[in-house]
């Protein structure tokens, strides 16, 4: 029988990328979603093509509202950062950033892991071509696995949880390339922090330009 | 200026109690209640009473949907234990262990703290008169903190949270008797795991019998 594991999936490159290398492993894999408030809630309806095109054992969206905690222009009317390029991206922890975001969606995974007798949860995060958020960095993700290995009744019983981050010291152009080379149709997916009406991408978020930088490293077109 | 707080009140006895010596500590109190698929809901109105008793700055209602990963007598239709007295509790972690209970309500404790820049969360935790809830336990919290502190921009900004857990090392006599000391009207609080329709209390779940054992211990009538 083969193991199961969690997938936090957003809908974007990533996790995208992280699914077919998680399936590529063999895992069965339980997929989960959250409608937090965010602005691009989008992404979801990319998180369902994904879950069917990739026939996924099961698919648990969680409605959590990350909006009641203010700060983010994520889950507010704060505007969205934008900028002519790339370059421009880095330095500060941009507004985007939600608090605590990666540590609620961890410990919601970590519940669902326990309750369908799973140790393995796969999370999209990387630290190279990112937005500098802190809860994206290896460190965090090691004291998260620390913490959830004394967290849970499992863990009393002997069983280790494992957070995989198989993308964490990757570029975006390394992602796209181990992505392509395992078949993923990254026209399922979508990375933009502030999609238009009917989910076109802005072009200009740091979500945009990096996903661009990817594709251009790659010299393919971006097909989403 | 007033230090703030972040509290995690869920209405019991513990909580309040923990509320009670916050306050006593100079804080201002923001309290945090969630709403998760309990069937003992009826706690969350004692926890507005005592919000507004204490004349509590802030109190926020989460819902998350806890009955999404099953497994839990607290979240389901799985029957709560029930005991003839308080010397039957022990051992294995029992049914009414909710996965990652705690995990998740303190990362949201952790979200609220960062978007109103408070570096302080207090939880009503004890690893003594308690069920034997891994997420309970001091390693636990310690582990918690530590994560705490690399996933947030407030930790790569300098600014340290501790979690508060006064009652990790009392005794249910002890806390009651805190509690009196400073005043805590335990009338208003519950404990109760199962309660009937009004919220009356079954009398014979965990809780209900750590409950009598504290105020039996104390020589005096519990009036709740």
């Amino acid at each position: 029988m083969a193991k199961k594991a969690i997938l936090l999936l957003s809908g974007g490159l990533d996790s995208a990328t992280v699914l077919a290398i998680a399936q590529a492993e063999g895992y069965e894999m339980h997929a989960l979603s959250f409608l937090y408030g965010q602005r691009h809630a989008h992404e979801l309806e990319m998180a369902k093509r994904l879950v069917e095109k990739y026939k996924i054992t099961e698919h648990k969206i969680i409605k959590v509202d990350l909006a009641a905690f203010q700060g983010s222009a994520l889950t507010s009317t704060i505007p969205v950062p934008k900028h002519a390029s790339v370059k421009e991206i880095g330095g500060e922890i941009p507004v985007t950033y939600v608090p605590a975001r990666n540590t609620i969606f961890l410990s919601f995974a970590l519940a669902y892991a326990e309750s369908i007798a799973a140790c393995d949860i796969f999370i999209g995060v990387n630290a190279l071509d990112y937005s500098g958020y802190p809860d994206c960095r290896p460190e965090f993700i090691h004291a998260f696995e620390a913490m959830a290995n004394l967290a849970t009744a499992m863990s009393v019983q002997g069983k280790k949880i494992k957070i995989h981050v198989p993308l964490i010291n990757m570029t975006k152009a390394e992602i796209i390339k181990k992505g392509l080379g395992l078949g993923v149709d990254y026209s399922l997916t979508t990375s933009c922090y502030d999609p238009g009406e009917n989910g076109q991408s802005c072009g200009h978020c740091d979500a945009c330009l990096l996903r661009r930088k990817g594709f251009a490293e790659n010299n393919i077109e971006d097909t989403a």
